[in-house]
């Protein structure tokens, strides 16, 4: 079965599925991964390695497929290079989250890519769509990684109303298998991003140790915060947080984030931490939807069981209307 | 059409709506409303005015329909004689949040109203469940009113998955229209409960200056928090906050909550913004879902589109999925 979309038909895909640009695990292989199971492989640019980004765009270009590439605008804004690198591979999508689109707009949109752009508000995809993106994503406060605070059940409706008639909107946060993709469509989207589902994969380029953390923990279990922005010396613009999971590190310091602050050891011990896989300090960068993860199968078995269950329920939802009685 | 769940059956209601308990406002007259229109009303015991809940029962029983009673169990665990009022009337449901439901529920359950227990993470899901709820509702940070943070997106299929197989789970938080009861659908509910929608109708009790508030914002407009608690020296136990309107006073004290709690003055300020009506202070209680609210029809009409729209969206659905091609 396949589901055809709005999406599908501007990205030229045969399932409307988005692997979320995640800084560094969304690498050349879980791209390729996705892209080979019919989704839309996003390489996570990040907050940009330079001789990373040349070495995975190098990969996929030698896959000869379409593919996206991902970039923190804000970050990215501080060495625009990395956007003209990754231009002149001529990827078929530039997605940029976290910042206003509008200054790199017109250079993405020249080279025939189609620029997606992630929002957070109403205000902010009203921002993207008149600085002319040809996609949005609408991310909700559930969506591991950085975001902000409404959730993905008004957003994505609210979104369509405003912007659905000039163009396709996409859901992320949360989602991560079938029932997700079926109920973001009837709130209006075109398709799903996703990143936490994505995340345990064996494609992945996540630690294991990280990827066992997240089957292991159930969907209460993370928060958003700046803790760990703080520890690692990465301080984001307000109104984003970052969502993880707790841990030690994170219960120790919630709510406390200005003394964290002032405890400069801290950075170095996280430092240290995060170079030994040291997940009780170190931060696991995922989302609610862990909740709902429970094994490690490869992307493109995810990519086949999320389109199977959605289309069931998509073809099963008529049954439940007794169309007998009157309204 | 009608749609019948596990819900309609359980609760015998034509259509799987339940008009959530809101303090005050869901008083006789609107819950009268939505039990007129096939939904399940649910009266706003809230934190127990003995005159009112007399005197709001005393009509519905006049009504002779079937009814719930909802209260804030902290609160009601106060004085529980409110509960044994409401018992004595014999409601077909009672429906408790915010607070271990245990205490409570064989008394409930004696009478033979069915267990409603409200709740906002899987752990307090899994409390609920052992205390003997027959329904629950999962509540998403989306939500007006008090809550946690969990979005509703993952917390029902997450509940689903872990109790679905022994009761049913109906989704709150966000939902004002088809599109959001057919997603909670999809994402293994059995129906919606709904807040902020009927606040914004005829028959709401709540002031017209506060409904038009509603009206006019957006869903980007609402803060969950705990300054309107604090400035009705209403405090709640932790983790709960209170989703309001954002509004000259949330703006002016919106992280500065201790330093608010020090302000004496505020405090009588503040009772005189709510006996005038003055909502640039006082709070508008309401979700993020005001961003899909733009009328101000009776009740009645909003359980008719959400009804016609959920059904046309579930027969279309099936229309999406080209069944030709294999996945
Ligand atoms: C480990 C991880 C890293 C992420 N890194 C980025 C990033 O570098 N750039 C970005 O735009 N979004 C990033 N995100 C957010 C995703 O774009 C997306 O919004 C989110 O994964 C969707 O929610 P989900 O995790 O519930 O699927 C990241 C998410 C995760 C889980
Ligand atoms: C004005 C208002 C008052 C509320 N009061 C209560 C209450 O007294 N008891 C309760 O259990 N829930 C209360 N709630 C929360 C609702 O039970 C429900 O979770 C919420 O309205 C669902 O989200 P929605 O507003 O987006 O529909 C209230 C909600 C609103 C909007």
């Amino acid at each position: 079965m396949s589901i055809s979309t709005a999406i599908t038909e501007l990205l030229r895909i045969s399932h409307p599925i988005l692997l979320a640009p995640m800084d560094m695990v969304s690498d050349a292989r879980l791209t390729a991964a996705v892209i080979a199971a019919g989704g839309l492989g996003i390489l996570g640019g990040g907050y940009g390695d330079e001789q990373w980004l040349v070495r995975e765009l190098g990969l996929l270009e030698q896959a000869k497929s379409r593919y996206g590439v991902g970039f923190i605008t804000w970050s990215m804004a501080k060495n625009p290079r990395l956007l003209d690198i990754a231009l002149e591979h001529k990827p078929a999508a530039v997605m940029l989250s976290f910042g206003n689109p509008k200054p790199f707009a017109d250079r993405i949109k020249r080279t025939g890519a189609i620029l997606v752009c992630q929002v957070q508000s109403l205000a902010l995809a009203k921002e993207a769509a008149e600085s002319g993106a040809d996609i949005l994503v609408a991310q909700g406060a559930e969506a591991g990684g950085h975001g902000m605070s409404r959730g993905l059940f008004t957003l994505v409706p609210e979104i369509v109303d405003a912007l659905g008639s000039t163009l396709p909107i996409v859901a992320a946060g949360g989602i991560a298998d079938g029932r997700g993709l079926a109920a973001a469509f009837m709130l209006g989207a075109s398709g799903a991003l996703m990143g936490t589902r994505f995340y345990a994969t064996q494609e992945s380029a996540a630690l294991q140790a990280a990827k066992e953390r997240v089957l292991a923990a159930t969907g209460d279990d993370t928060l958003r915060s700046i803790v760990f922005d703080i520890s690692r010396r990465n301080i984001w613009p307000a109104p984003f947080t970052g969502r993880c999971l707790r841990n030690i590190h994170l219960d120790r310091w919630f709510g406390r984030e200005i003394e964290l602050l002032r405890h400069q050891e801290e950075a170095s011990k996280y430092a240290e931490a995060r170079r030994e896989g040291n997940f009780d300090i170190a931060a696991v960068i995922a989302g609610e939807a862990i909740g709902l993860v429970q094994d490690l199968p490869s992307a493109g078995d995810v990519v086949q069981k999320v389109m199977r269950d959605a289309s069931a329920l998509l073809s099963n939802g008529a049954l439940q209307v007794d169309s007998r009685s009157s309204l």
